[in-house]
């Protein structure tokens, strides 16, 4: 079947006016869907008011006990559900979803190198049958960043490595389109100017803006992981707004698609 | 199919160590099994740590919108994953699930009669369909106490009425048993004599322990709900200690066996 997995960030999930209307189009997105999300400004602001202060390094939160407790209440719980009651509300027969539940996504602590991660883990294993059977029956997954061990530990994930775990593992018996909402129109070639948007980017084409330096620093992992997807059977990447999606969906131009290189078409 | 349906409260779930070995437990209890919790003590301690007070009326909880907040926390989040990672790690392919999730428990937000409760549910349909799908596939639910409208709230619904209300609507095509888990042995003669259980009761016992004032207060409502259950078709109703689960299930006395009467024995 033709699957499409949907990630919404924090730019997305922290304004409830911003969410709703992203809700409204995912709702409309066409054919079966996972939508997969974090949370993180929102659970440090709950940390915040319960004196758990945010540890961050490299951009990457440091999960201690407590810490694990808060993104858990807060992804599993507060936003995760109140997706689902939403979406259900909007006819999308929504069901809410950590890595734990029905073993969907099986992860192990990060091993401590240099630095010590906390309950943090790194994606193992994907159920893709039970995905079928969710799917089959006419549910669509709302998963967030949670996952576990499989050993009765929870583990605090990166939502964008769900988003790609799942897509790759789903792409061996389907057709994958995985799109990724951020706080940008795509990938642009001049930073500053939201209408400078590179329409598709393939190897080719990514080669050349390296070198050009047009693509550089956050972006490149991005487009890293991006490019490792479609290396592992996923048809499309996209990047872009949510609120730009259903054009996207609609294969209109809107956002950044990454694609193989096509060599059959020149 | 024969399922059962376990309810446990907070004297199970705010201890850890007897929350580890109720688990242990439930693992092994044989047959379709579908979980029930709440959470209230836990619930009220995380309010309280972030400056929002429990407000209590006739032993429920009114639930404004910081509550409700809190609660699908909670009990979604917090308490209902570390269940599910811990039942994984055990073997048990543990789901967890709000009324939200696949339109599980659709209840109406109490109407205000004196008392406005907020944000409290009371339920109104169980899909059924959805729950056989689950079983079927091998999974187990582990349902917490939030449910939704199907317009997009969540709503803090009793944890005893959402396990009699699935026992109820799933006894229509099942054999279904309900465990009522407590912080006493069954219903007792003298209830400062945990040795002092009443192993059965049916509709003509029951009558004679309320005219001899045996059976009162709190314990009525209790079997007043295990008797319109049993009235609906459910199969029997047990009320006893979390330890004492698995005896239950082996038919050894244990608890309090509630059932109607049965004129063919006589």
């Amino acid at each position: 079947m033709k699957i499409s997995i949907i990630k919404i960030g924090g730019n997305v999930i922290d304004f409830p006016e911003k969410l709703d209307e992203f809700l409204t189009l995912f709702a409309k997105f066409p054919g079966h869907k996972i939508l997969v999300h974090g949370g993180g400004v929102m659970a440090s602001r709950f940390g915040e008011s319960m004196g758990v202060m945010p540890e961050m390094v490299d951009g990457r939160r440091i999960t201690d006990k407590d810490t694990l407790d808060i993104v858990t209440m807060v992804y599993a719980g507060l936003i995760n559900k109140n997706i689902v009651a939403k979406l259900q509300a909007l006819k999308v027969n929504a069901i809410g979803m950590t890595g734990a539940d029905g073993n969907l996504i099986r992860s192990i602590k990060r091993p401590v190198k240099g630095i010590d991660y906390g309950f943090v883990g790194d994606i193992q294993e994907i159920n893709v049958s039970l995905i079928d059977t969710l799917l089959s029956t006419g549910l669509q997954p709302v998963v967030n960043a949670i996952t576990h061990d499989k050993k009765g530990q929870l583990l605090n994930t990166n939502a964008d490595s769900i988003a790609s775990a799942l897509a790759t593992s789903l792409a061996v018996s389907h057709q994958v389109n995985l799109y990724f909402c951020f706080n940008k129109s795509g990938v642009l070639v001049d930073e500053k100017n939201e209408n400078s948007i590179i329409p598709l980017i393939n190897e080719d084409i990514y080669a050349e803006l390296r070198k050009e330096n047009v693509i550089h620093s956050g972006m490149i992992p991005k487009l890293d992981n991006a490019f490792e997807a479609l290396k592992k059977g996923v048809n499309n990447v996209w990047i872009g707004k949510a609120e730009n999606l259903l054009l996207a969906a609609k294969g209109k131009l809107s956002g950044t698609t990454i694609e193989r290189n096509r060599y059959d078409l020149y």
